[in-house]
């Protein structure tokens, strides 16, 4: 039940790290890796070929500009992949419409631009269907979720 | 482990049947919805609580313009949802940002405008990862979608 | 005659004293609340559903990135619900279309991005049609509009 | 308790006669003008200036590409206005930009593009807000949009 | 051979004084308007009405996000018109579509977003046609435009 | 008193001759031109660079795409030039933009996409300045503008 | 001296075949090759990395939505690679921003949305650098195209 | 085997050397040139026109705004040239489109928004094509741009 978060660039390492504290919440073991799906590509195939059996159940990759990184893994593992397109030009238009674009046959679930934490959350959302303790934590981070938007109102309101 | 495709009108049947089409193939129970966000707030939210203790494993909610139906599912189960933008205006570039720039805390997994067959492909890449049978049925999809790739440029080649 | 100002966040609220200081101008009672669409759903419904018995007439509600709180909350009432588009995201194109695109049934009267002042004058337009005094400070904000502009001009005359 | 219903050019009259036909159903007393703030400006300002005196309580504008009419209606009047930008190009964006970016003191409630239906029904709610018989027809109107919501979810469950 | 420069608003002087530094080059007359199309709409219609017999060939107007101005005033005299979009909001391209959208009969000559100092040039272009002095000045201009381009050319290959 | 209508390919001749239809309305004497920036540059080039001496006043140009052909002409006259984007493509941003976003210097006074008539009526706006029988027609062609809306809006009272 | 056209689908060889017949205008040896980067990810892979062995030059790669083929070929070789958009959605803005984009280090060289023929031609220049015939034709193509043009403008003139 | 580099402003300069420095690492001559399609358009005619026969192999042209420099150099030569659309307004949108959607017959290959370093990227893969020793140059850069990838990763490992 492992999570592969990758990011094509170091650049970019800070979003994979707020995914990963997502993950850390839930205990669920994950693992960076910057790959590039240009300027390292076999590297990148090698990574997509083998996570599965490498033990990776969801994989998380996030990219900028043409944001090819989570179709290429897509290509190339039945597992889930979730892409996270990041702002790094156009407000994030590009990598957006790059990721969210997929042909026929090969999905990517899109996040937000910059929905580095929403991807882990997703990622959570899905091994929580074949997992009561992750589910139970989750409706828990839900509603502390919940919780802190009430408490700001209560604050509010209180003045 | 079964999947709820729900469309916000009945206009949108023919992508839910889409969806149908390739969770057929899968051998996957399915059951379509007409529910709307705005005009069924209630009858959403009853659907989105109880979908789970259904019985549902997976949601895929296919909406165009202004497209809340995804969001507003997420944000009342902890199953994952899969958000379909449909082109019914601004070519769908409206719906897509509706469904995929949501808030930190609700994720909603983002399929291409119109892109209902990958939504289901990506239903069965979450249920394959717990089960074995679908597993195999996807490899030999892809495998398929791969084939009638290589037959279409042989073909070619033969002229 | 009371305005509600919905936000879905705390970091929402410097919008929500924008319209609330223009009310005050008029002597509207209105009170802000905090309610996330997305996270507190169930919340969201109960204050939508209830706001007329509240005593609420006119409610705003302001979101950023897939602004659906205006849309959900518009769903559950038949109070007029006025939408502002926050600029959280993609220049706020992403929340004014999120917005403005409601399906046929549920309109919400959308202002522009940002624009939290407009939101409070159009209830103050709203409520001045069944109440004079009302009307009669409007005619005259109106008129400290055009003064205002025509004096920066006349000073400009004199340079 | 009047509604006018303006358009800029005869061309747009299929969108005036559809917010008509909603206004209809509420009994509301409505009339339609075609007048072009471009064309006719000083007509467009003897409406606008006028409407109040005529007995208008809301004012509905629709216009296409650089879509001033509301706009202008709205500046000179302190009635509320609901802009309906049409897709005569750019499939609307245009006309969107051009009614709902309106500067700080002039809002204009804008509608989703070609949502001259949904137009009328924000007339409504704004005139239920003073008027019983009116509320009653608009929650009646809404139950109706549920049920045939509803309706076709039934029917498709039989198939 | 009056200029008239229009700004709605205070804070868009800057780009009025833009225009007017070009058109004191030119030493053409010329001057500045605070006049809002939206807060101030019968001032500007006095203004646009009276534009031609006040001696002013040329307008130009200025204007950010749903920039009425240059249209409002252009609807009402039958002088050329020259409009500035500016980008107070989208990056400008709303008020570029604001602008430059206008539908048949009413053109305005729409320069770049903040070619502030465009439209000056372009009212010196039109003015030029009748005028052999200024049409002289503006071929040393255009001269010197592009001697600036090949004295930094020559440097650059100087290093 | 001569304008010159340029488009880059025959195809577009269509919008060449809505201009000339205005203009013929004002009897004013123009030539329609097929020359393309790109495909016939020198030749474009002799013409811009002449087209003072052959007695032109002002310059129409037309195009889609990257519409270069009306900043090129510019770039090589100190006349008014007028732009025309054309819908060829993307419906029609690219060519407004490609148009309108002309570097400080060499403005080129951009109409509507598709606006071919309005680019004429502005040529016609131009050359009234110094022409007062043009300037009557122009205050009469307004006038029948005017007449043929409010002549619209009778019809439509009187249904 | 060979060019590979590449499309990812049998359903876009229509824009294949329209570079292959500029192809064939300077005799210019080229091989069509049906390869989808998300299909058939290896299969793209080993032509990549084959083609200059199979004694290819240049390679143009042509796809739409999230065009990733251009790139993933790119990635793969150090031949130069000619990106085509093609518009099978939001009227081709995904695919065009999905090849242009590309990260520092792996260029495409991008082409118009459905510029299959200029592709041919970029290839063109880009082989008539080392072969002193195909600058030959190529300059008489050239020609060809200007004569066109002037052909059109000489017709027009003599009506 | 010159390259020649080509900025319409020494504002844009900065682009221009970091085209420069990838050309150094694999000893390519160069020349930056100032160049404006606008305000020196005789100039940069001049300089198409001849660059072929000065020595020069491929040509680099950047612009922002409505960037003509690159087509209009491409539509004087038949050296391959390759466009750079700079982000100096509409985060760049505007000149990406005015760069890449070339008319048929005249291609310019377009690289990422401010993608200057690809742009001389490109024109190595093209001077590789007919010279063993940069071939040998490119496949070793791009063998370190994978080992920084992969160095980066292996760090990341390491913790």
């Amino acid at each position: 039940m492992k999570v592969a978060v990758v990011v094509g660039s170091d650049s970019d390492l800070e979003y994979a790290y707020q995914a990963c504290e997502v993950l850390k919440t839930f205990d669920l073991p994950h693992e960076v890796f910057i790959l590039s799906a240009h300027r390292t590509p076999f590297e990148t195939m090698d990574f997509a070929k083998n996570a599965e059996k490498e033990g990776y159940s969801v994989i998380i990759a996030m990219a900028g500009k043409a944001a090819h990184l989570p179709g290429v893994i897509a290509s190339m593992t039945t597992l889930p992949v979730i892409g996270v397109p990041l702002s790094a030009s156009l407000s994030g238009l590009d990598s957006l419409l790059s990721i969210s674009q997929m042909p026929t046959g090969i999905p990517v679930a899109t996040m937000a631009v910059d929905g580095a934490k929403n991807a882990a959350l997703f990622a959570v959302q899905i091994l929580a269907l074949s997992n009561a303790e992750i589910k139970e934590k989750l409706v828990e981070y839900r509603d502390n979720l919940k919780k802190a938007v009430l408490d700001k109102n209560k604050k509010l309101k209180k003045g």
